[in-house]
């Protein structure tokens, strides 16, 4: 297989582009279909600072090194969650993040189109240390034993991550979710019909009072191809999924979407541009779910529907009654 | 595992529904779920005359005996499509259909609730007789060698389904399409995002100015119980498919959502009772397809877009051309 560009060696084929990129314009054209991405979906300005949500893992890295080659102020957030697996799988991620910007660090470094001496910055938090409790000790003593901790795993970081993006005045959240994980996503709330949910899924959900703007750069891009992307520009990331992830619904809808896109190549790109495409042209219009009377959270002072606490602040208050 | 209602050995089970019934109890069960169907979806009333479209496969020989069972006044109609497939697939069909009706000839048959002395007809239509040309020798004339016959036979069948209920004046027409078919017709809809497919897409399809109404009775029972139904009640039908199925989209579709069904039983009907509530309470509801202007077809009189013939009776003009 050839490359489309330059007759070298394809080290990509991607039968739903039917595309064959080498190295050198794989690597090109990743970032230039991201930047088509932000701009179709008016993802966010140059002017404006992103917080990339960083997790050790290939899409987080890819995004922030797309980001970055882009020319954009994206900075980076790690939450350490304190989980083990065996293998310190908290720490490892870490580590990976860490390593990422500190190639960043050199104050020349030729690859950032940055205009200035600007270098990204990693946030890091640790949740034991904030909050006194790892995500599955915090899971354990609220869920009694019972079930995986990924409810409130995801809980705690939406609330994490919105708090510092809102906080540190970043105008947009970026997570790394691609087109397998949106379509995924999708094919669970269809498989239900969740009209509600449908409603609000895309690319990008703008900011709201106290909630942040959150976008999914990634979006028209498989998988595999932020893997090759990560091998191909070097990006060392953590390859063990969340030692907690086994057997999630998520993780069954890809393998069936898989299936799908191997009986028919771009079945699953198909799949969600064509919703994306029906919802631009009014589909579920008048199914957006009303915005629901928010206040602020007595303790966090994040907006929620509840009377008092919200969901992450009253999580709290239960594990510490269990301590 | 023993039948729910009375201990007696079980001959299947219903893990969507977490039932097993014995052979008689299972025999009771298909028809109260028609009839409820018949009544949620306001499909016909007793007092209207029902054609059932019967191909000889399980699905509408079962259909067929459940409304005769019932009590309603329904009858069959057969079409000869010419299909041969190495084993006069049309024939051996059309017998099925003769065998089942048979058993309602005799002017006494205890089984079949009728108030009176009617008995169920079978009309027959034999394609190749009345037009010339089999559907394989049709298709095989305008397609030029290429491709299935599956259209043409479609295109064929709606028109000449439509033309005998309405012109024997028939209230409905009735399909044994099972769960199984309707979700895999949705999944391929949803999977393009087909809306205006997808508004149109349900049990009832009502009647327009010279379209009869189309139903589908056993849209809440899986495939599998529409087999178990046959042997129980011991209905004979042909069980090779269509020798032109082969490889069609809406199997594999059907293989894809019989593999979510393993890992999750009642997925497939969760994924279509879901979508037919959600479009009861509204969702798609601005997305119905505007009726198109319609005339009647110069040739058959059957409702148009076209300017002059119907597509059916184009596609017979273009087959005369090629003989």
């Amino acid at each position: 297989m050839k490359c489309r560009k330059c007759g070298e060696t394809a080290v990509i084929n991607m039968r739903q582009h039917k595309l064959a990129l080498c190295a050198d314009h794989f690597g090109q054209w990743v970032p230039a279909q991201v930047e088509k991405s932000i701009h179709k979906y008016k993802m966010f300005t140059p002017e404006e600072r992103v917080l990339v949500a960083a997790s050790g893992g290939k899409d987080s890295l890819a995004l922030w090194d797309i980001l970055l080659r882009l020319g954009y102020h994206a900075d980076g957030l790690y939450l350490g969650l304190g989980i083990d697996g065996g293998f310190d799988y908290s720490g490892e991620s870490q580590r990976k993040c860490e390593a990422f910007v500190s190639k960043f660090e050199s104050s020349n470094n030729p690859e950032v189109a940055s205009p200035d001496s600007w270098t990204p910055t990693l946030h890091i938090l640790s949740i034991p240390e904030l909050y006194g409790a790892s995500i599955p000790q915090a899971a354990q003593r609220v869920q009694r034993g019972r079930g995986k901790p990924c409810s409130v795993c995801g809980l705690i970081k939406r609330h994490e991550m919105n708090r510092i993006a809102h906080d540190l005045g970043y105008s947009a959240l970026a997570t790394g979710h691609n087109l397998d994980d949106e379509a995924a996503a999708l094919f669970g709330n269809t498989m239900t019909w969740q009209v509600g949910y449908l409603a609000r899924q895309g690319p990008v959900l703008p900011a709201q009072d106290g909630f942040a703007r959150k976008i999914k750069p990634l979006c028209r891009l498989y998988e595999r191809e932020m893997a090759a992307y990560c091998l191909v520009r070097g990006i060392d990331y953590i390859y063990e999924e969340c030692p907690y992830s086994l057997g999630a619904t998520s993780i069954a809808h890809k393998e069936l979407l898989a299936e799908l896109e191997r009986r028919s190549p771009g079945a699953r790109q198909n799949f969600y541009l064509s919703f994306l495409k029906a919802k631009e042209e009014g589909f579920l219009d008048d199914h957006q779910v009303p915005p629901a009377r928010m206040h602020a959270c007595e303790r966090c002072g994040q907006p929620t529907t509840a009377p008092d606490l919200c969901a992450f602040c009253r999580l709290w208050v239960r594990v510490k009654s269990q301590e």
